[in-house]
């Protein structure tokens, strides 16, 4: 036993109790696809009865879209020494198109293997990569445009789909119209629609075959809205067995994917920790190590580094690819009269080797080459924007959309060799040019998902830079973006802890949601009403317990009201037990019911005139609801 | 001295550590008007100069709206017990249309005045109410509509231009063009279109004679956005002391005005020691306390009651008004099909009134006899909306639009009186449904301004509802809306504590300068600039100060990196010192600077196939900067 794996040992018991408890009042369920490996999990809350005051009625289990994995599940056994089971892995050997390796194929993934020093921070069941047998190409866009549904699509079809049968069954899937600005929001999803937006590049299921153990998911405007959630150690702090509880208390928030962002030590060894106990996809930007192997001078940064950097990544199992392709040379000019220059890491180094080498970028120059890596392991693409604004003054400058036309270019490229691809975005964008953003990324880049950090809509709140985001990234997901990138507060000041990843993360559900609901997605709508419901029925438990952190909600509660039995007052403690609007609502209510005072009956009781006046003034908003 | 006081005095030596020291880097300024006794009070952020690597400039101070008060101002001696200097009392005397009071004229004001129980808890330097002299009105609109331009109007111009003047000879003024909705932003705000807005009724002074402590401001959508927060007891938590603590705090933060919402004890006294001592305007609901008189049974409510409750509190200075008087009988059960019925306070009293007597509101029966009582002290009304939505599946119904309309039918008739009037909305509303909400408030009213609540763009996230509504909040300040009524964490869960009150205030904060930046207020893009270009120079104390909470930003960035060197360290904890952008950006610069490659010589230098190629796929977006 290593330090590293005995320090995660004692972790794995620590997480039993703080990250791995189930989410209160709710259970895992597995929803069963086709063929009895397909088991889809969901989280099911439990919700308790209408109190008679309000109705007595019985309120179904609600069934939530769940990204926690196995560490919310009292019935999984947990070992992170072991690592999560591989359930895609009959799923990939069964398609036969691809090969267990007999080891490595990076260079520097066999020297690092064949160091014992680093025997200490080592994963230490290490399985052999697998790759695409030779002239294969094993994405999913591939099989998608033969027409092949394959189970990681119908995986994700049942998933998306969160029991909306149910849902409508029992009549809450009743919504306001959503807006969709041109996306194609479906009332059921079905895995031919999958199938079909995956062939069509407008979505992208990031599973790397070495990461059989992530559960399918999809990003796509059609589908719900992911959101990522950026982890990862630097020179300046954090350790391995932080960064996978990192990730494990990630996910359990709701993190979509998680993208491992390290900059420090052992970088390779840390990144395999995170994928081997990572139910969600993990997402790298390999610019970072490469330039860590060459001492952090990025002018010797050169093509066979890199190549040899993402083989290596790709055969642990990273599912996407964070690639500044689109810093072009005749671009870096054009951001040196910025407010802020060049903010992306990945685009400033770039930026940097195209300046002192006088060329053109070899990530531009070599992407077919980079094309035919990414088929060989279903790796995805994600197209850095090296070149987004840091501030409110850059955005939507020349850079910016210089970058991006070259991205969408490059999509075209990545689509030839079937590769999955998504765009990233920025940024820094006040809200009226928010759109301009999503409308050109759609033009540019045929649809391709769009992938945004926040953007933030003002410059002016450090310290607050989750908010100052999650109104830029709740306006663009309604318009389009597929994923939105989590910003937490410590943004631009320091290192997010764990309760920053967590404000984060929620921050950002908010926004997803909140887009989800203004694209009208089907059943978006059913989880506000019912948790209104409880609300106004002054079901406290349920309320907390649908809300996206019941455990919140149920301290800053007893801040107020600690006492157990106000878990039941009809009452809360904003405006006293005799100051309840929610009460006086139910009074009217009781003697609209018992004097028969519906809406005739209240213009006849000697309201005709009036009722005329108010008929010819707006007479058209009485609506039958 | 009276227990209240001392404890109150005891305060005001906690405030001092506390509350009251200078916000840090900032001293208070007063901008000189056209009379000495027009000294507008501002706060200038010193900055340090730009360090020799970035190009060793001298940024000059920037300075900042300030809604704070003489509690900032180390120069102002504070003393709670004998109330703030009465600033407007020498404009008010001179116009020569009041009178002093010999005594209250509200019968329940005397009762109060005279119970020597309540000595313990009565401010102790109360003086006599004064009042327009019989037939004058006494409004703000009444002068602006006769062409007076008053001092309060030239105050107002003076403190909404935040010394442009300045910011743009330092050439600080560039910003991105706004999109406004047919707003109508200016340039430079004269006292001449501050008094045209308030005659057209489009913007609001709330000011009333008996509140001369109030330092003038401005709500209206050609303004810059402003927010309110709301503070109050109730019958389960909360202390005289405590709310005149929470006041102060609330405008350190920023908050432009402040509710008192007060439901329990004392509700009376309470306000007193608020107004005394705040600079902002205060705001009320008076049927909250009308209620209290009789002992919580809405039924019994009477106009008598009502009326005698407005007085009171006029001729305590209450500057406006919140009055749900388009709560009519006929919409009543319009709301009992909903899924969280009425959930404002004062509309479920009001309807449970009108159901209850099975007769019209009382409030709108007796609209132009509270339009009387509005003159003659100048309170501003703020038409409650009693049937906002409490869920996103009850926004935008029938019963809030028809309510919405007849607040529009109240506006005119105030407007007749010359009354102020802004408008109050929704409450829980999705993305989608947003503009639809400030489309019809602006016709329907006749651009009146609106103060919104929100909205919330989802219902579930209890302990996060700052964050659900400030992306509502954004949006439809952005869309038009004056003023932004705050929402704590704490929201739907339990009474905010002084954090909560914090992280209110600072998320609607964000929320309106977004808002101010999308509308494209001249100078608003200004402070996100500064604080950028210190981000870029790693001016780390200028960045925490040009921020809106600059103790909250460097607590944050001590975390990871607390030694004080750290702030005069080129780099930051997210990438450590070898691994930055900014670094590598001004790398970039440099070597463009030294090797000429600006966007043409990058062009040439053999790159000439390639530069063609993107002028004809993209060249257009080459626009000069």
């Amino acid at each position: 036993m290593n330090a590293v794996a005995s320090d995660l040992i004692q972790k794995t018991s620590e997480l039993s109790s703080e990250v791995t408890r189930p989410i209160p009042g709710s259970k895992k369920i597995h929803v069963e696809g086709s063929r009895p490996d397909i088991r889809v999990p969901m989280r099911e809350i439990a919700l308790s009865d209408t109190p008679k005051l309000f109705g007595a009625e019985i309120n179904a289990p609600f069934t939530v879209y769940d990204t926690s994995g196995p560490y919310t599940d009292p019935a999984a056994m947990i070992d992170l020494v072991k690592g999560l089971p591989p359930l895609r892995a009959g799923w990939i050997a069964e398609r036969g198109d691809t090969e267990q390796l007999a080891g490595l194929s990076s260079e520097y993934g066999l020297k690092r293997a064949a160091d014992a020093r680093l025997d200490a921070v080592r994963f230490p069941n290490l399985h052999a990569p697998r790759r695409a047998v030779s002239g294969a190409n094993v994405s999913q866009m591939h099989y998608a445009k033969r027409g092949i549904i394959t189970p990681e699509m119908e995986y994700i079809a049942i998933r998306e789909n969160q029991k909306l049968d149910a849902l409508r069954e029992q009549g809450l899937l009743k919504q306001h119209p959503g807006q969709d600005f041109g996306a194609n929001i479906q009332q059921v999803i079905t895995p031919e629609f999958v199938r079909d937006e995956v062939a069509r590049g407008r979505a992208i299921i990031p599973n790397n075959i070495n990461h059989p153990e992530s559960e399918p998911m999809i990003i796509g405007r059609n589908f719900l809205v992911k959101i990522n959630a950026n982890i990862g150690n630097s020179a300046v702090t954090s350790s391995i067995a932080e960064e996978v509880e990192k990730m494990v208390w990630a996910i359990r928030w709701g993190a979509d994917t998680v993208m491992d962002l390290s900059t420090g030590k052992h970088i390779h060894e840390t990144r395999e920790w995170i994928l081997r106990n990572s139910p969600v996809p993990i997402g790298t930007v390999p610019i970072y190590q490469a330039l860590e192997k060459v001492d952090g001078i990025a002018e010797e940064l050169t093509w066979e580094i890199f190549r040899d950097t993402l083989i290596e990544q790709a055969e642990q199992g990273v599912d996407y690819f964070t690639i500044h392709a689109g810093v072009r040379l005749p671009y870096v000019p054009l951001s040196a009269k910025r407010v802020t220059g060049i903010v992306s890491r990945g685009g400033s180094i770039m930026a940097k080797w195209c300046l002192a080498h006088h060329k053109e970028s070899f990530l531009y120059e070599r992407f077919e080459d980079i094309c035919e890596i990414m088929k060989a392991y279903d790796v995805a693409f994600s197209l850095g924007d090296g070149l987004r604004p840091g501030s409110i003054a850059d955005a939507n400058d020349a850079a910016q959309f210089a970058e991006l036309e070259t991205l969408g270019e490059l999509t075209k490229i990545a689509w030839k060799h079937d590769v999955q691809t998504m765009i990233e975005g920025p940024g820094h964008v006040p809200m009226q040019l928010i759109k301009e953003n999503m409308d050109k990324q759609l033009r540019e880049c045929g649809e391709a998902p769009f992938y945004t950090l926040g953007p933030l809509t003002t410059d002016i709140a450090p310290g607050y830079d989750h908010i100052t985001s999650a109104i830029g990234a709740a306006m663009i997901g309604w318009y389009g973006t597929a994923m939105l990138c989590y910003v937490t507060p410590k943004e631009h000041l320091g290192l997010p802890n764990k309760q920053d990843v967590r404000d984060g993360i929620i921050t950002y559900k908010i926004a997803a949601h909140a887009a989800d609901l203004a694209k009208g997605h089907p059943g978006a709508q059913a989880r506000d009403n019912a948790l209104s419901k409880a609300r106004f029925e002054f079901r406290w438990t349920d309320q907390f317990n649908l809300g996206l952190d019941p455990e919140k909600a149920q301290e800053f509660h007893d801040e107020t009201l600690p006492k157990d039995a106000a878990k039941h007052a009809h009452f809360c403690s904003m405006c006293g037990p005799h100051f309840c609007s929610m009460k006086i609502t139910q009074d009217v209510r009781d003697y609209a019911a018992e004097h028969g005072v519906d809406e005739t009956a209240a213009l006849e009781k000697g309201m005709q005139e009036k009722a005329r006046e108010f008929r010819e003034q707006g007479g058209e908003v009485y609506k039958p609801e």
